[in-house]
């Protein structure tokens, strides 16, 4: 097992490496000019009403963490309680950071953006940067230095499925807390605000405005965050221990492979970073080319890797210039792995399971774009059908949703079928060919530290046009943060696929491993209690969604009452000299989240258990794959319908059918509020269930016994 | 196999009785008052309008049942293409004698209506009644003819499946093209009608309102018919093949059992109809009860069983006189069906299984009933969602839709589990579990022929309020009409309910069948091609579903444009003294239906084929796995929400929130509008997608390999 344990050590230093960037580029984050003091007073706000959404939300968390690890104590091993509880910390420490920063990079993205459109996109995306290299790092040595601790242990790999489960249940308060939270209060803030008062968005007379602005973050750095934190931790806890169960020779290089990749994926996800936030250069040659040195020559490669971004830059420009460092960072990851690949021993399969990953990672992001992108048809047919009224919009919308699910679903199944079959071939046997899957996910999410940073850098550049406004700079500024913004809700849709696609692979790998931690040998799909767990568990995503899209309506209507009452009793509130309380609607929004929350939260925690032990453990993985498969179309489905109605309401205003305050942009509107808790709670919030439920089962798998019926 | 043959003897029997009582009870609707001129001649041009599409539809079918043949011929055996033959036709008759009926029973309806609620009632039902019949005893006599032509040859029973496959192509066309047709009737006429020219609905001016209601009766009478005549076959079908299977002492008994409880299940039927078109009788005693002969209390017990309706029976009143009926069919067949049990001597547990069966679509129903009845929570929650406009109508509906999907899953899940334990006690095998699941279905179905009455019963009475409008009828036979029609909404939902639950314990059974008859032995839900292949099947739905809303879309379009157009060119048509052409709009309404069902319709049947032969034979049970459980949840939900949808207006129509007109009354209308093809065409359509696809795998079972990838 030495090579397993080198590679681990090698995937604990690149975290290392990691931190060092994270710890870096925070501090040069921060030392980024702040702008004047109108911009300082509301960016103070925000940072005060993230922190108290952090500190409330992180003293609940304590609370569930130190019950669950008793349960996890008492039942399993006092190991796995250990991994659980360090899982937690590293997820929700790389969540607070990123919120941290993220809550402070908003305001000096404005700043910046006064001197020009690429100074905007380097801090704001520099910030995106620390949340997703927190994530891969923490999430590296977490996990290497529990699997140091325990080395030699034979159960090592068992503790560390804690350290998923801790990851899993932030990810449940930073998902589907933060995603009613984050809607609550946008839903709250419009319907009285836009609606009643006629007031525009953004608009610091509103109580609710800031609530908004902190959900932003809540939602988009910290929830997506802790997801993909999640999947990250999963696919690599997974494929260990497949590649253990697998018993061969090579099983050392099998538990080293996905520590290896993650590692070589910290400095590929670092040069992709680099492409877009590295200080623009004249390449100016001190010698002619074929005079230089090698290095010299190294050095002006790199140079010439960063994104030149000038002022008159269009939307497609700032993609690919963002497209351009995904890219780059991939491959980048595929020479690296096969390096390892070829090092390590294992067959050269593996390397072809890890393109595939890759390519099946950015396959699904591209057709979620096409999907929900307002210059393709699909979003340009729902903004057609506003003319004919708010039913054909959400007919339509809907019917796009479910078109938009035919590629995922295509790609993920060619990416499975491929390869089991290339592990098959390369090993002989269908586990071989179920590591493979695992592996093709941690391939998928090697280059996470980019492909999140594109993520997380939407709030922030979202929260810099809020600044902007509401701190009235000048219209050039206003039109740089709108640019911006506009790259950042194109990249949160894609986002959206990628988590998903990642989050189906993650979840399958853990299912593979949970029927091999449960010892089932048997696992006929016409077994008594199979279908009956398929069809039950097909419906969990179903009751999942519709506890929290109740829940953002019951939050948004407490936000509702507050903004309203406050309108009513605070003297020159709309005249703009009374002060609003933003505090108070800070606080219900987090309340109600937190409240609202625990309802479909426990369902995903206790009915694996209950069908686990009462129908047994044949039963459960019915339910996992019954959840996955049907959690899968219905994330994707409510994710791109939900984003196309909002680009449909975007391309009506740039003039498209009458534009702004036509019937068309009415009927848009009510297709944009629909598709809010579609895309921003229920659809994402479906990952974890999907991958809570699994990681629930893999952690209890062998208390699971054959059910009360007895066959 | 004596047994069995006496069995299929006594079947035919007792579907012989059924057509007897089917030709009897149509003279006696025929019989019935047609009302004055005006009624008429508005209902002769309902029946034109019918006429005009059936003919067009069952020449395409014609076409599509010879190619079908033809390659069923080739590939297979000439004897599965006859079935499949006799199927389409068993189906295409019974669909076709239900809408001839139904489009002559609405006038007669409307006219008995004057002279009181329950004559209104003994009309429409009792030509629901002769759709019900007709559906079971067709489908009786047809399966068990071929039985017999075959009897002795070891594949009759795989010959039949054919007879399967040809009513699931009946039900693709009546469903899927009878859905479209409705909707896109239903949605043209109102656009143009209601919203742009401001008359009333079920206005004559309305060049499109007779394809309206042509579509009632296309849409709820022949598409529903033929949806469970599909199921009902599939059922008894998928039993008797699994008990073959079995290969026990008893395998007679086995085949021979659903025959004999679809026998019993007529007269239960029979009786249960009774119930509501007897002949009121003034139950006044001849003698005191107890000198009364024994036949003079059995005659007294059955006159009292009658349904008494009085004048001003409620919606509940009316309700309770249709669920008596069904409940006295539900008594009678658990009564027979013991002796029937008792009789061919297969264990007591199959009787508990027919029960469970009997009892699950019972509780099917009223859940349905519970989450879009205007009386319970659920759909109130919709109406007070109104009051904050459509967006939140629309997330409220789409919740209460996934919400709904709870207790219909749990209710199947137990059904399937207990079915299965029960059979596996009985015999100790899982492949005798699996046949109880299909006796539970064939018990779920038994009373079919009194069930399918209820629902049938509905577009006459809606049809007998058009016309009764149209015609100027007095206000107090309008006021019978809209309650007979309400009732008619009622049972039209949780006919739904029924027709999905029964399509996945029949889609349960025909896969088990499917997984004998491809001599499959590993379906390990982890093999290979396994996991894809549910992942595909589970997509098959949505995008199934985006095909057919799309569909209701495009060509509502069209009938939108010829409304329009006729009004501009026809002079006088606004002021009442113009002609409107009613025929061009259901000439447009059938084409574009047929048009547009080609391509989901041809992707019921080649994608499963694709699967197999490309993905191999396990992979294709994945397939099914996946669109049954995918499917079930998706059509629940759109089912649901649309039914809840329409009664939140109504319900807002008695008053509620400002009633009719005010604000709530247009968010509830978008509300209702997005659950027009929800309910009526997309949601009812994956029931066939879900058994289409089943039984095409079954019938080119024995073609498919391992695939093309090798394992």
């Amino acid at each position: 097992m030495l090579q397993a344990t080198a590679s681990v050590i090698i995937a604990l230093l690149m975290g290392i490496v990691g931190v060092g960037f994270v710890l870096w580029q925070t501090r040069r984050v921060l030392s980024y000019d702040q702008g004047n003091a109108a911009m300082r007073k509301i960016a103070a706000a925000i940072q005060e009403g993230a922190s108290a959404f952090l500190s409330r939300e992180y003293r609940v968390i304590a609370i569930f963490v130190a019950i669950v690890a008793t349960i996890i104590s008492l039942f399993l091993q006092w190991q796995t309680a250990l991994c659980f509880v360090v899982g937690a910390i590293a997820s929700a420490s790389a969540g607070y950071l990123g919120m941290y920063v993220a809550v402070r990079a908003n305001v000096r993205t404005a700043a910046a953006a006064s001197h020009g459109l690429h100074e905007g996109l380097r801090v704001a995306f520099g910030s995106g940067a620390i949340m997703g290299m927190a994530v891969v790092s923490f999430s590296l040595i977490g996990m290497t230095v529990l699997y140091l601790i325990f080395n030699g242990n034979p159960a090592q790999l068992t503790y560390i499925t804690g350290f998923g489960f801790g990851a899993s249940s932030i990810a449940l308060f930073a998902r589907v807390g933060g995603g009613i939270y984050t809607k609550a209060a946008d839903v709250g803030a419009d319907l009285v605000g836009k609606v009643e008062k006629g007031i525009p968005e953004d608009d610091p007379r509103n109580p609710a405005v800031i609530a908004d602005n902190v959900g932003d973050n809540v939602g988009d750095v910290a929830g997506m965050g802790a997801d993909l934190f999640e999947s990250y931790s999963g696919s690599i806890i997974a494929a260990a221990t497949l590649g253990a169960a697998l018993g061969t020779d090579s099983a050392a290089a099998f538990i080293g492979l996905p520590f290896l990749v993650a590692a070589v994926g910290v400095i590929s996800s670092l040069f992709g970073i680099y492409m877009v936030i590295g200080e623009e250069q004249n390449v100016t040659l001190a010698s002619t080319y074929e005079d230089m040195s090698v290095t010299g020559r190294i050095a002006h490669f790199f140079r010439k890797q960063v994104a030149k971004i000038n002022e008159n830059a269009s939307l497609e420009d700032l993609l690919t210039a963002l497209r351009r460092s995904v890219w780059g960072a991939s491959v980048v990851v595929l020479g690296l792995t096969l390096i390892v690949v070829l090092a390590s021993g294992v067959s050269f399969n593996y390397w072809l399971v890890i393109v595939v990953g890759l390519i099946a990672g950015n396959a699904i992001a591209y057709a979620t774009e096409y999907f929900t992108s307002y210059t393709e048809k699909p979003t340009q047919a729902i903004a057609n059908a506003t003319q004919t009224g708010a039913a054909t919009t959400i007919i339509q919308g809907l019917a796009v949703g479910m078109m938009s699910t035919v590629l995922p679903v295509l790609i993920v199944a060619v990416a499975i079928l491929l390869s089991i079959w290339l592990g098959f071939k390369a090993d002989g046997t269908i586990a071989a060919g179920l590591y493979a899957v695992a592996v093709a996910g941690v391939g998928m999410l090697s280059t996470l530290g980019v492909t999140l940073a594109t993520d997380a850098y939407g709030p922030v550049a979202d929260n810099a046009g809020g600044i902007a406004e509401m701190s009235h700079l000048p219209g050039e500024v206003r039109h740089r943060t709108d640019a911006l913004d506009s790259l950042g809700n194109t990249t949160a849709a894609t986002g959206k696929g990628f988590a998903i696609g990642s989050a189906i692979l993650t979840a399958l790998a853990l299912l593979a491993a949970y029927v091999t931690a449960a010892k089932i040998d048997n696992l006929n799909i016409l077994g008594p209690t199979m279908l009956p767990g398929i069809l039950i568990g097909a419906m969990m995503p179903y009751l999942f969604s519709a506890l929290t899209m109740m829940a953002v309506g019951k939050a948004a209507h407490e936000i509702v009452l507050e903004v309203r009452r406050q309108f009513n009793v605070i003297p020159g509130l709309m005249e703009g000299t009374g002060e609003p309380d933003y505090k108070t609607c800070i606080a219900i929004s987090t309340e109600s989240a937190l409240r609202e929350m625990i309802l479909p939260g426990s369902l995903a925690v206790v009915v694996p258990l209950v069908v686990g032990f009462v129908l047994g453990k044949e039963a459960l993985a019915g339910l996992l794959v019954g959840t996955m498969s049907s959690g899968f179309l219905l994330a994707v489905m409510m994710a791109n319908a939900g984003g196309a109605w909002d680009n449909a309401k975007k391309w009506i205003e740039t003039g498209q059918y009458g534009g702004k305050g036509s019937e068309a942009h009415k009927a848009a509107v009510v297709g944009d509020t629909v598709g809010d808790p579609f895309k921003d709670t229920s659809g994402p919030s479906l990952n974890i269930l999907i991958k809570l439920m699994t990681i629930v089962s893999l952690v209890f798998a062998t208390s699971f016994g054959s059910g009360w019926l007895s066959f």
